[in-house]
């Protein structure tokens, strides 16, 4: 029972697609991750996904369509749905979805996250 | 699938203590809320509540302390613990707990919300 500070959880977090969990309840994870460039096509079997920016512009992408996202805007992908995360440049997003729920989703590769780090 | 803009939704809330659903995933929802002055000390039988303040400062009061809350600080009040929000000036919070979670938890007043309008 400590409080969370954003910011400085961040500023510890000194790689990129590699998300750590800042916060655990009702069996769900707060996780902070930092991005950059793009990511994996990818979905997840059975979560839904709460992409919620902190810093800079994420360009979520859909097949029939892309999001941007500025700080202080949030948008859940649910179960199923094909996505990609695109950072042109760094962003800060705060990752809100089941304990357990791996990055890549249905896919493995060199970003794939199982055990995350809790800051 | 829509983005959620906090500061527009948050513009559209005209009362205090009175939470509105923004989004929903996992069973969980996130819910958007302005608050002042003292509210009712509660507990939640059954579920952990998440407070992230987006504007203004939050006091959590707990039987044994209080937690200062600003704008990008979060805190987890785990199911059966007692506390009581205290915003001494007006507070704009994000709450992510479990869908059908009631405001003021184990005890009814009139400021129990039990059905939330979606915005």
């Amino acid at each position: 029972m400590e409080k969370v500070d954003l910011a400085e959880k961040l500023a510890r977090i000194p790689d990129h697609w590699n998300p750590r969990v800042v916060a655990e309840l009702n069996g769900q994870q707060v996780k902070l991750v930092k991005l950059l460039g793009p990511f994996t096509w990818h979905h997840h079997e059975a979560e839904d996904e709460l992409f919620l920016v902190v810093r800079g512009r994420l360009r979520l992408e859909l097949l029939d369509r892309a999001v941007e996202l500025d700080p202080g805007q949030l948008f859940v992908v649910p179960r199923g749905v094909e996505h990609r995360p695109v950072a042109d440049e760094e962003v800060h997003v705060l990752l809100f979805e089941p304990a357990g729920t791996v990055n890549t989703g249905n896919v493995r590769e060199a970003r794939t996250r199982d055990a995350l780090e809790r800051i």
